[in-house]
C-alpha cells in the first residue's frame, strides 16, 4: 500500500492546518486505496486565534499536539519523517502553512521554509515522488523547488498572491476549485482549495483530484 | 433548501467534537442538497486533553470557540438556536457529547443533558422533525425522548456502554460502521461511526447514510 505522507501545521484555518481540507485529503487518500502517515512540526505556535472574533489569544499551545486533534492522536514529529519510508507528500492549506511550516506570513518573498520541511521536501523531491500542495501551501513551493523552469502552480485567483509568488519564481496558473494544476517534469500538483471554495462540497472536488492524481504518480 | 442543524462540543475527539465525523456530517449535508447550521454551547471546557498523551492540560478553553475551528467561524451559540427554523438535528460524537452536552462521563445513567440542548432537542421531536445521532452521542437519547416504547438506537457493539442505555431505557441494536438504526417513530437515526471504526473511510459510509435518511426524513 503507498504510503503517503500529510504534513500538518496545527488545528485550524486562521492558525494551523484548515481542518476541512485535511479531513478530505485523510478521506481521499484512503479511498485512493493509499495509507496517510501524517507529521507536525513539534515547534510552539506563533499564534493562537479565536476564530470567532479572529481576535489573538495568549495562551500558548504546539503546533504538534493541536495537529493530533486532527488523527485522533496518530501523528508523528516531522522531525523524524524519513522520505525514503514514503511515497508521496501532501501538505493542506491554513494559515498554520505559512506561520508553523514558514514565515511566509510575515516575510512573503523573503520567506524561509521549516528546517525539517525543507529537508523532507527536498529529500522526497530529488527521488522524483509527487508532491500536492492546496490553498495557500503552493507559496512554498518556489522556496523549495529549484529549476531552470518556473515550477508551474495555482492558488487560485487571489491577484496579490499571485503577484508575490511570480516574484518568487514561480509561473502562477488560475485554476478553478474544483480542478488542479499539475507541472509533470516537477511532479508538483496544487489546488486552490479554500482559497477560492465557499462550499466545503466544491472544495472537496478540487482535493480529491488532488489526491486521486498524486497516488497515481507515485512511482 | 433544508436547514440542518449540527450540535458541536468541542474540537477534538478526547475533549470535543470527533473532527473527522463533523466535518464528514457537514460535507454529507451539502451533498444532500441541505444546508448545516452549526451550534455549540457558550461554555468552558470541563477538559482539555493532549491528544497525543491522552494527559489533562491546565489551560483554559471555551467549548464555542473551539468548535469555531470546525467550521471557519461560521457558528452560533446553541442559546440562540430557534428550532422553528431548522429541519433537522444531527450531533456527531466525541467525548464534548459527554463532557459538555452531558455529564454522561461522570454520572453516566444518571447523567443530565445541557439545558440548551436539552431545550432545542425537545422541540425539533416535538414537530416530528429527524434527529441524527453518532458515535457515542446516542447514549443521551432515552434522557430526551419519553416514549411508552423503548427508542431504538445504537451505539455500535460496546457491552458497557450498550448496558448502561439499556438500563436508561433504551432498545440498543448491534449496529456495523457502514449502517445505521432508525426508530421511525420517534424519527431517531443512529450510526456507531468512530465507536466501532477503524478508517475514516468506513466511518464516512455510516455518516453519509444517516446524513441522507435524516434529510429524506424532513417534513
Amino acid at each position: 500500500m503507498k504510503r503517503i505522507g500529510v504534513v500538518l501545521s496545527g488545528c485550524g484555518v486562521f492558525d494551523g492546518s484548515e481542518i476541512q481540507e485535511v479531513i478530505l485529503t485523510l478521506l481521499a487518500i484512503e479511498q485512493a486505496g493509499a495509507e496517510a502517515v501524517c507529521f507536525a512540526p513539534d515547534i510552539e505556535q506563533v499564534t493562537v486565534i479565536n476564530h470567532i472574533n479572529g481576535e489573538a489569544q495568549t495562551d500558548v499551545r504546539r503546533v504538534l499536539v493541536e495537529a493530533a486533534r486532527l488523527t485522533r492522536g496518530n501523528i508523528t514529529s516531522l522531525a523524524d519523517a524519513d522520505a525514503n519510508t514514503l511515497d508521496a507528500l501532501i501538505i493542506p492549506g491554513g494559515f498554520g502553512a505559512v506561520h508553523h511550516l514558514s514565515d511566509f506570513a510575515q516575510q512573503r518573498e523573503n520567506c524561509s521554509v521549516n528546517e525539517q520541511l525543507h529537508r523532507l521536501f527536498q529529500e522526497i523531491h530529488k527521488q522524483c515522488k509527487p508532491i500536492g500542495l492546496m490553498c495557500i501551501a503552493p507559496v512554498l513551493v518556489p522556496k523549495l523547488v529549484a529549476s531552470e523552469d518556473p515550477v508551474r502552480i495555482t492558488i487560485g485567483n487571489d491577484p496579490d498572491t499571485i503577484e508575490i509568488v511570480e516574484d518568487m519564481g514561480a509561473e502562477h496558473v488560475i485554476c478553478p476549485v474544483d480542478d488542479i494544476v499539475v507541472d509533470e517534469a516537477q511532479r508538483i500538483v496544487t489546488t486552490p482549495a479554500w482559497m477560492v471554495a465557499t462550499r466545503i462540497s466544491d472544495a472537496a472536488r478540487g482535493i480529491d483530484k488532488l489526491v486521486r492524481r498524486v497516488v497515481e504518480m507515485t512511482l
